[in-house]
């Protein structure tokens, strides 16, 4: 198997590194390859534009997905992203560490999604979910918060964390690139917490990460309900 | 009242700037002062890292919502936040227009919420949602889709769009500092329709925009329900 780590967090000595190194440590001793790419350390563009192409299709209007597709089958993509495109696309686990700001990725990381998770090889607008691209593959997310574990589920502070507040990346953008997208991976409370604890959450993400081919799979939408403009059926 | 506009699209013939305009075209008729960032135009920075501050409290190890919390009480933020700050907190309302990218902003907006929303005077550890900052001011966020209406609900594909896939910042950001968010615009299939229906989304979104200090707003957690730790009391 291989799997490629997309690592997001402003400082080296974090919390959230010994995460991304406890993950890639585990997947390696498992037997796997493992690529990561660290956006920080990469200083990883987040922002798309028109420079993310060689060469417009239709310069006069900017149509980004419509580039996205041009460009990934001519040739035309920036190398950042192609390069990025080519690692995703070439393993079969997708594995995802970064601390949760807003109830989401580092804008770093969801720029990262923006500019790679590309119209064509990803999915298309007729192929989503378990039609699109990514099918078959896994994805895994390996996040810290501030909050504390209290906050979530359906009596608290926030609501649910994995089915409500992380909905848009969980389903909205791994999913519906066709990951299967595991149980994910929390550390709460982690600026907080002592160095045992903290060893604790780490001992923890290890024992995760070594079950990942068996781990629960979210349930992703059923497209046997929906027509083909994604309608849903009577 | 006075009402800060943030815009993020990466060119600006789009449907979305036309969105934004509008807004402030209507907002300005109503009588009331307009402020308008253009995220793209000003090339602001989306990631956040130890730059943000000129001077740290504690460089050894970045505590960034502490470092933030020193850095506005002391003025060390870096200029570029501090002015983006004072002019989203001279605001009574603030109004976000940008085309939704995977269920979220794009990156450049993202990261202005990473490092606008400052743990001090837009919430704290202690203080979220109706005991925080924004307490008393109003947020609207007016969005362009490229997918189609039919797609969101309880039945269909993507499920809940404002309660399900956009929770993260109707409650998840804009709630947790204390807006109070209305509801929102959602110009959907935008990069597909024609002119006309383009002319009729404006229209629907000037007289959603005329009604701001009317519309509903989102029901936000009770804080009455839980401790002074968030915990759920019995």
């Amino acid at each position: 198997m291989r799997a490629h780590i997309v690592h997001a967090h402003p400082e080296e000595n974090s919390f959230t590194a010994a995460m991304r190194d406890t993950a890639a440590e585990e997947l390696r001793a498992m037997g796997h390859e493992v690529t990561i790419s660290d956006l920080y350390a990469m200083k990883f563009n987040p922002v798309l534009s028109r420079d993310d192409f060689t060469e417009l299709r239709r310069p006069e209007h900017l149509a980004y997905t419509a580039e996205q597709r041009n460009a990934w089958y001519k040739g035309h993509l920036a190398p950042d992203i192609k390069a990025e495109a080519d690692l995703t696309l070439a393993a079969d686990l997708l594995v995802l560490t970064f601390p949760v700001y807003w109830f989401g990725m580092p804008a770093i990381m969801k720029g990262w999604v923006d500019r790679i998770f590309l119209s064509g090889p990803f999915y298309t607008g007729a192929a989503q979910y378990g039609a699109a691209g990514m099918k078959g593959k896994r994805a895994l997310v390996a996040a810290s918060l501030g909050g504390r574990e209290h906050m979530f589920g359906p009596r608290g502070l926030h609501g649910e964390l994995t089915t409500g507040m992380l909905r848009h990346l969980l389903w909205g953008s791994l999913g519906v690139v066709g990951y299967d997208v595991v149980e994910p991976y929390f550390a709460f409370h982690a600026p907080f917490v002592d160095a045992a604890e903290r060893q604790a959450m780490l001992d923890r993400l290890r024992g995760h990460v070594r079950q990942v081919e068996n781990l629960p799979v979210l349930p992703m939408p059923n497209l046997a309900n929906f027509d083909e403009k994604f309608v849903p059926k009577a």
